[in-house]
C-alpha cells in the first residue's frame, strides 16, 4: 500500500456568519471574519490517495485522471468564487476550513476509480490547516 | 547603508473591473478575476527600509515602531476587507497587485521617521509579486 | 472527526549535556551541541486537535481559545528563553526536540476543553522534526 | 513512542518506459515523461523513525548514525545519477516516485538498529509526494 | 515604474563537461556533475518585467501574454528535456545555471512588447540561484 | 555580468544589551531580546557574488572554493555559538542582524578572488532579513 499526494491551489473569498445566532454571538465567535463583504485566501489543497502500485505503470493512480477530477470537481467550482454565494454546499453551511475539507472529500470521493481517497487536507494559510479522512 | 526587510500577511478579497470598458473588453482583459462577487488572497507584504546602523542600538530602524506603522496603516485597513468596497484608494482604481503596492507605499512612506522607505513588495500568491520603489 | 492544525513559532537557545556521562561520552553523543554557552533555533510548533465539527460555528475548536492556550502555556514560557536554565522541565532533562515535544504536549493537553489533542510536532529546523501523539 | 523525521535532498534524472507496452500505450500513460534522454528532479526525502526516548541522551535515534545510513545507502547511490541506468532497482522497474519510495525503504530498513523505520516520504516536486510505511 | 515578477517551474537534466579540457580538469572543476548520463533538477524561473502601470487595466504587463511567452519560449523548450542534447544553446555551451539564465533572457527579451525585461532569475535548487539583468 | 547566490544556514544564540544605556533604556529598546541568558535562531545566509561567466567552466565563481570560504570564515566561527561571548566582533558590538550582516561581509570579502562580493543577506527568521552591499 502506497500513498500519493498531489497539491493544488485556488483563491476564493468567504465570510463566517450563522443566521441562527445573535449579532453579538456572531461577533464573539467569528470576529472580523464575519465581515459580510468577504475576505479571501489562497487555499492549498492536498489530496492523498492510496492503493497498490500497478506493475505495468509503476503508478498508484493515473495522475492525469486525478488532475482532471481535481480540476473539474474542485478548482472549476471553487477557484475565484465567493464561497458563501456561489458554491451550493455553503448556502446553508458556514464555509470554515473544516467544512471546506469535508465538501471537497464529498466532491472527489465518488469520482475516484481504482485508487481510494485517504485524506483531504486544506490549508487556509500557511499557519492553519484541516485534515479529513472520511466518515470512518 | 543597510537594508532591513520585514514581512507581514493579510487576507483580502477583490475583483477586477473597469467601468469605462465594455463587458467584452473587461472579460478579455480580466477573465475570471472579473467576478463581481470577488475572490481572495493571502497577501504577503515585504517592507524594506534603509539607513545607517545606529551605534547605540545596532538597529537601522526601531522595529516596534515599524510594526506599529504596518499594523495601523496597512493591516488594520486591508486585512479581512473587500478591497474594492472598503479601501478608499480602490473606489476608483482597480485593486491589482501593482496598484496595491503603490497604495501601501503611499500609506507607509509619510509615517516613517529616521529610516527611509526603499521598497514595497506585495505577493498576491507565491507565484506572482510586484515591487515598487517610489516615484524615482 | 476532523483534525485542525495550527502553527506557531518561538526562538530559544539550549545545549545538550548529561552530567551522568563522562566528558568523552558527552562529546561523542552531542558534539558541538554540547557547547555550554548554548546555541539557538527558530522552533516551529504544530499543534493538532481533533473533534466533531460544531454545527453552530463550523469549527472543531475555538481558535481564539486555542491561540490563548498556546500563547500562555508555550510561547510565554519558551520564547526568547535559554531552555536549560529557564524552563523547569529541562532542569533535569536534556532539551532535545524529542523532550521538547513531550513537554509541550504535557503543557497543552490539560488545558484543552471539548477538542482533543492529537499531535504535537516540533521543528528544530526545516530539516528535523519530532512528532508526539501522547502516551497511547 | 516518539517519531523523528529527517530530511535530505538529492538530484537525479529518470524517464518512464515499459518495454512490455506498445509505443502508443507508453505515450498515453507516460506522456512527456517518456523522453528516453531523461529529465530530472531535486528530490526531497523524509525518513521517519520511531522509538522510545533514550533517557541518557534524550534522543530516539543517534542522529549521526542515521545521517551516515542515509548518506551511504541513499544519497551516494542516487544523487547525481540517471536512475534507470545507474541504480540496480530500476533496471527492470520504472523509477516512479512510488517505486523510489519503496526502494529507499528497502535500502534503509535493514541498516537501522534500535530505532524502527516508520515512513519514507519522497517529494518529486513540491506538488507531488509519496509515502510508504512498509509491507504492513 | 513598477516591477512584476512571475514564477514558473520546469524539470530538466544536464551534465557539465568541457571537451577542450582534460579528463582530470573536468573532474576537478565539475566533480560528480560531470556524469555523462546526466542528473536533474526542478528549476524555478522568476521573470521580472518593469513598466508604467496602465491606467485602464491596472497592470504593468498583460499577464496572459507573458504566460504564453514563458510557456512557448521557455517551458515547451526546456521542460522534461536533457539540456545538453535537446536544447540548441547547449550544444556548445555548458548548461550551468549562469548560462541557462542568459539563454532564457535571450529567448524572452525579443518577444516582450510594451513591458521591458528587467531580470531573469533561475534557481537550480532552493540553495543556489543566478540573476541576469541583460548586457548593460 | 551575472550574479550567483548561495544559501547556507547556521544556528546561534545572542542577546541585545548596550552597557552604556540605563536598564530602563535597554528594556525599552530591546524588550525580551535583552534576556542575558540568550535566545537563538536558525539564521539563513545568502551570499551573492558577481562577475563574468568563465567560458571554460560556465561558472561565475568556483562553487567549491566559495563553499570552503563560507564554511571556514562564517559557519565554523558562528554555528552553534553564543555570538556575544564567542565571536570577537560582538564583544563590543550588539549582535543585531544588521551588525551580523556587516561582520559576515568583512569576513568573506577579503577572501574572495576573481568574483566580487555583491551582497550579504541574513535572515534572522523567515519574517526579518537584512541586506548589506558594502560601504559604497
Amino acid at each position: 500500500m502506497v500513498y500519493l499526494t498531489r497539491k493544488a491551489e485556488f483563491s476564493a473569498s468567504h465570510y463566517y456568519h450563522n443566521p441562527d445566532l445573535t449579532p453579538e454571538e456572531n461577533q464573539r465567535i467569528f470576529g472580523k471574519s464575519g465581515n459580510p463583504n468577504g475576505h479571501g485566501h489562497n487555499y492549498t489543497l492536498e489530496v492523498t490517495v492510496k492503493g497498490e502500485v500497478d506493475s505495468r505503470s509503476g503508478f498508484v493512480v493515473d495522475l492525469k485522471k486525478l488532475k482532471e477530477i481535481l480540476n473539474r470537481e474542485v478548482l472549476d467550482a471553487l477557484d475565484h468564487r465567493f464561497l458563501n454565494k456561489e458554491v451550493p454546499e455553503f448556502s446553508r453551511q458556514i464555509p470554515t476550513t473544516e467544512n471546506l475539507a469535508i465538501a471537497i472529500w464529498q466532491r472527489i470521493q465518488p469520482k475516484l476509480q481504482n485508487a481510494q481517497l485517504h485524506r483531504v487536507r486544506v490549508y487556509e494559510s500557511p499557519n492553519l490547516f484541516v485534515d479529513f479522512y472520511g466518515k470512518a
